[in-house]
């Protein structure tokens, strides 16, 4: 027993000989939000539900990440955000789409949980509902970078719905294949935590997929899908979303954990390499027990935990 | 093994005392629509997701449930209509919400399932693809009832979020009470069916909750919660949204058959019994084998199904 985080910005195609300078600021932020979030549990006011929300509102802040600025671009070259945040032990959770002008997606989720009936709000209801509780908000164009508007324009020229973590696309031809010195920045973000006396959390946030339609929703919000807690386990998942929410993958962990009665890593990695379709899906997950498992089943996946009996790790593939 | 075919139009606190003019005409349509998709088994043209689909057009368009016309109102006194279909064998789905103007919502997810690379569009995004698609659409006006107009009125007079299924609210008072010569008319709708070789599939289709949020997102949309089918069941879920979403109502009945290895009625009652909270889910399952489970935790619920050895039934409570 003892607290343990752990945090994602993305899995995917990652190229092994990706460039330093691509690398290194990614791992850099992981890095410096994970000892943020590290240094949150030695403050008793913090739940991990403070912590996940405290460490995705960075990830977010991050240009480096698709969620929040950094997002990726939809077809019509605007961004569309969602974000979902779980409670373990109540279940209570939030979660939004559509998002356009809020700075935080994941404290807007984290509102909703707390503060209306629902659960789930989407579009022009959730932006109304954000200005009405007052969150910062900005104009649209602080989420766009210029990469993203470039990676948007390869997306478009190659004609296809690109993942969020792909590398840009070589003209002319030879869709599916990443170019060897890709930029893989981008990505999904999440985190899950749990404090000494076992409380689950997690939270996931996202920009989705460069060129999906105007409307898409992906996995990310989704209860079950991209985002589950209950007692036995908080889970963040990410990857290719359409196939995320076939396979209710954050959901099925605590499942099979419930169900069958197997440990964390077993049920996580049970999900990923035997369920999920191969380069389809990672995640991260930790237990009341203060296990952490970061299973991928994809080249790569941008994770870093940290347990209090001294873990703590950063890595890509 | 046989084919199967179950329906829902709504769970909830349906008053055992429901005079017969409310009662009969919801009772009538629902036998006409089940005998339509017992029909439409003898056809071999139709699949199991042709027919959840013609059954749930057919709820849809009537105006005795909670769905398509029908739909009950938003605070704004807007419809947003929600709906999903998921085939058993290939996991593939469709879904959409914040829908305002196509007649039947259920058959835009499909589209979506078919015809885009997403599995889930919600809102404007939605509609343009509907009107791409040449899908049949309305001015907003066909959906509203004066019926609903007035349960709006009655709910934002009691400043409450009503459920769909409950009763008009006593002017001045006992929020959670139901009156006993209440109106129950309203429901979300489903079907699931499983034809002779096994083929599994589910549809649900619903205008949400009375007063609700503008942009509120239920569980009918969400693959796992409202919606699901695999290789082991299909079922569709109704009742409280927000718990069925929480407890993942629709996966978990196949993930404890598939994890537990339990029969259809057993996973389906326990979800029902053990696991949701009291007085907020019912559902309609089928099995490969032909097998009909209809729990539910409410007062009642409308529901209907028939099977190839001849079992039919309609039922309320």
């Amino acid at each position: 027993m003892g607290w343990a985080i752990a945090l994602h910005g993305g899995a995917g195609d990652i190229p092994v000989d990706m460039p330093p300078e691509r690398r290194l600021p990614r791992e850099a932020a992981l890095r410096r939000i994970l000892e943020m979030g590290v240094s949150a549990f030695s403050n008793a006011k913090y739940s991990p539900l403070d912590i996940v929300e405290l460490v995705v509102r960075e990830l977010e802040n991050s240009p480096h990440f698709n969620a929040g600025k950094g997002s990726v671009l939809t077809t019509d070259g605007t961004v569309e955000m969602e974000a979902c945040i779980m409670d373990g032990n109540s279940k209570r959770c939030g979660a939004v789409s559509g998002i356009t002008t809020v700075v935080n997606p994941i404290s807007l989720a984290r509102q909703i949980m707390g503060k209306t009936p629902h659960i789930y709000l989407a579009f022009d209801g959730a932006e109304a509902f954000a200005r009405e509780q007052g969150l910062e908000t900005v104009d649209k164009s602080h989420f766009i970078t210029p990469e993203n508007i470039e990676r948007l324009k390869q997306a478009k020229e190659a004609n296809r719905v690109q993942q969020d973590y792909t590398q840009p696309i070589k003209k002319g031809g030879e869709k599916e294949m990443p170019l060897p010195d890709g930029d893989s920045k981008l990505g999904t973000v999440g985190c899950v935590a749990v404090d000494s006396f076992g409380n689950l959390a997690a939270a996931t946030s996202t920009g989705g997929l460069v060129n999906k339609m105007v409307g898409r929703i992906g996995d990310t919000p989704i209860i079950g899908a991209g985002t589950y807690a209950n007692k036995f386990c908080a889970v963040s998942a990410t990857g290719r979303g359409e196939a995320i929410i076939r396979e209710t993958v954050a959901r099925d962990v605590a499942a099979v954990m419930e169900y069958k009665g197997v440990s964390l890593k077993e049920a996580a990695e049970y999900i990923v390499h035997e369920v999920s379709p191969k380069g389809t899906t990672g995640l991260i997950a930790v237990s009341p027990k203060g296990e952490v498992a970061m299973p991928f089943n994809t080249t790569g996946m941008f994770r870093a935990c940290a347990t209090e009996d001294g873990l703590m790790e950063v890595a890509i593939w």
